[in-house]
């Protein structure tokens, strides 16, 4: 019996994780599943000593990056340290040296993904990143495998929880956004600086590999237009219901007539789209494709053992591919290039709050402006705002392109009747 | 440039669409995704004359299942003609000759997937069938593969699209059972004889073959309780709104305490869960692992080109393990053997829907009934009928065993206050 031995880059929480599944969960099964035993040989700490207590004998501590690439018993290198380097130069070492690769680090394949994936094929090695796109989700190896017989025409999700918490508990509890977040800070769901899940860059890192998978071209982290969540309010969360819409952070990656459009921002969508109803921490992401239809993906985006979940599973994979001979099965998909769209010129439908005189006439006037813009009117709602002679006045336009909205609001904006710009926030799909 | 070949026996519907996506939707990145070109070479069809005018030339039409085995240029065999017999001679005779095997053929695998896996990885080669679990919709490699790491506590999920329509429409509408099993006829949801759909036997075919990939047993569809949804009435549907749930076929593979339970029944679920807005004719399976925690895969569980989707994928994968040499690589799953529970010994709360008469202490009696029975109420609605004086007394217990609760509800029926049992219906999930 083949035993196929490990090395982990990194005992943290997705390590400590990788380590219990790999060592205590799955040790009696591997070898049903996989025709061979797999273990963890070695881990990389920078200070061995802090964690001789909490691993068992047999199980080599090391600082030096050397013990795992000059091994030869090490067949599948782990890289679960986070941040771009030196993991980046630990994983092409590791492919280098002949060894098969998994990685959970978005950060790094968001930015280093085609150089990492070329590395890989040139070394006939694996390298697997199931948990660096959707945590626990399984959507990378759907993407590359399931639904390998589709033109992938969207990708739309729900791709970072902290977000998705805030979102809900505004949306379900009547919250403000500093209220939510002080809570999902409590519970741990949120980060003691929480910019990279507020601002949107984390679901932007996932949007940017989502893409290589579902479009086959090279993305980048610097390919992904990014807003976050931070001035998203109560009122717009009442009048998107009102409209029969639930707000969410989407991260969307889809084909346009002109290019390819990637993006993260909080949006308005349907109450009856699967989306709107992935509530709390949970991730989900909608797929649509020329012969599936239609499909979504639904779990935990990040957490201990759901993040090893993903990770051990990329192990099996591996293994499996070791006892067969055929490492470096999946090849380099990322053979097509793609011309990314500036938000300008993205379609969307747009959702606007103005705060307007309230005097009869307003709405004919900021209705002639959009006209003349070329901006049509899907939906309106106009409510006085108490003790003041105001209004809100929010508007819901069909799709145009980013560049003649701007253009119309601004003329909107010059008129007379309109006191301020409250929000602007887009609607995802086709508006009733 | 190396190119496989494939053989489809059947071009109804599925074996129709699958030869559109092969040659004509993926024709050109087949050579990307997998470094082979894919062609169908030989198409199995009863009536070759009948199909000469749709099929390109090149492509030979054959009634003689020989000039497919005896082919050595014919790497994958896809079976999509459906039925027990010939299909599962031919599979096992195409296993034999050395070609791996696709299928869509849910009846087959219900009843001898284990002899099917067994035949395979003695040849040394792939019988995959994504398609014949949920159509469209990737779970059988998500459970083999991405999920792999985890031992898996349950299955549940809305497994058929054609009841799913029928209670999607009742509970939004307010319709009969008879209404939309009439409108779901006219849009070519349900089939003529809708048997198969309605009264569950699809979605226990779907349940016995995800009980051998979750829990690694040869489950067979006798193995499953069957339960269909002919006697759901719309009052039961509007009590369980008012309790916070909707009602949904649910086909359930769970680990319990004394062994694994298999049943397809219509069940209350929690207006929250992820399933209970899977609406029209989609499916979604929720799974619960002890890693991912819960996840949930939603999409079309049949159609054309949805269900050629699966298939092709695992053509797709099929032709990857060819390239690298590794036909097999998943070998066979099912190295378990597991202890299936009768129904009487599954727990489950329970919906029960009873005229009583509509006077004082009806409760009280019934309450001591259910009690001496050592079955605990959790939630009671009592509504007097119109025009009599008859009440609709609705009771939601906790979970017992199914047994206890129908010894129970035989003691409560004894009662001089019960006029009838109208309903029964079982609750997924803690109860409140």
């Amino acid at each position: 019996m083949k035993t196929i031995h490990v090395a982990l880059l990194g005992l943290g929480t997705v390590g400590s994780g990788t380590f219990e599944v790999i060592m205590e969960r799955q040790k009696d099964v591997f070898v049903h599943k996989v025709g061979a035993d797999i273990l963890v040989k070695t881990i990389l700490v920078r200070h061995p000593d802090k964690y001789r207590s909490v691993v068992p004998d047999g199980v080599q501590l090391t600082a030096d990056i050397n013990d795992v690439l000059n091994d030869p018993a090490i067949d599948i290198v782990v890289e679960v340290m986070g941040g771009i380097e030196p993991a980046k130069t630990y994983i092409l070492q590791a492919l280098a040296a002949g060894k098969s690769v998994v990685s959970a680090n978005k950060d790094l394949i968001a930015v280093a993904g085609r150089e990492i994936y070329a590395a890989a094929a040139k070394a006939g090695k694996d390298f697997m990143f199931e948990a660096a796109a959707m945590g626990a989700i399984p959507i990378v190896h759907p993407l590359m495998e399931g639904l390998s017989a589709n033109h992938i025409q969207e990708i739309v999700g729900i791709m970072n929880g902290t977000t998705n918490y805030i979102l809900s508990k505004m949306a379900a509890e009547g919250w403000s956004y500093d209220q939510a977040l002080t809570e999902a800070t409590r519970l741990g769901y949120a980060e003691a600086d929480p910019t990279a899940d507020v601002e949107g860059y984390d679901a932007g890192r996932k949007v940017a590999i989502l893409a290589n998978l579902a479009f086959h071209c090279p993305a980048v982290f610097d390919d992904v237009y990014i807003e976050g969540i931070t001035k998203v309010s109560a009122v717009d969360i009442a009048f998107a219901s009102r409209f029969g819409y639930v707000i969410k952070l989407l991260g969307i990656a889809d084909q346009q007539e002109d290019g390819v459009a990637l993006r993260v921002y909080p949006a308005l969508i349907d109450k009856s789209h699967p989306l709107a109803s992935v509530n709390d921490s949970f991730n989900a992401a909608f797929v649509r494709g020329d012969a599936v239809d239609e499909a979504m993906f639904y779990g935990r985006g990040a957490g201990k053992l759901p993040t090893a979940s993903a990770v051990v599973g990329d192990v099996i994979d591996i293994a499996r591919n070791i006892v067969c001979g055929c490492e470096g099965r999946l090849g380099d998909n990322t053979f097509a290039s793609c011309h990314f769209l500036p938000i300008d010129e993205v379609k969307s439908s747009f959702f606007v709050r103005l705060s307007v005189k309230d005097t009869s006439g307003v709405l004919a006037q900021i209705g002639q402006a959009f006209g003349d813009a070329d901006v049509s009117i899907a939906q309106v709602v106009q409510d006085t705002i108490a003790d003041s002679d105001l209004a809100d006045l929010v508007i819901i336009t069909h799709a145009v392109k980013e560049r003649n909205f701007r253009r119309a609001l601004a003329a909107v904006l010059a008129t007379d009747v309109v006191q301020a710009e409250e929000s602007v926030i887009r609607v995802y799909g086709d508006v009733r």
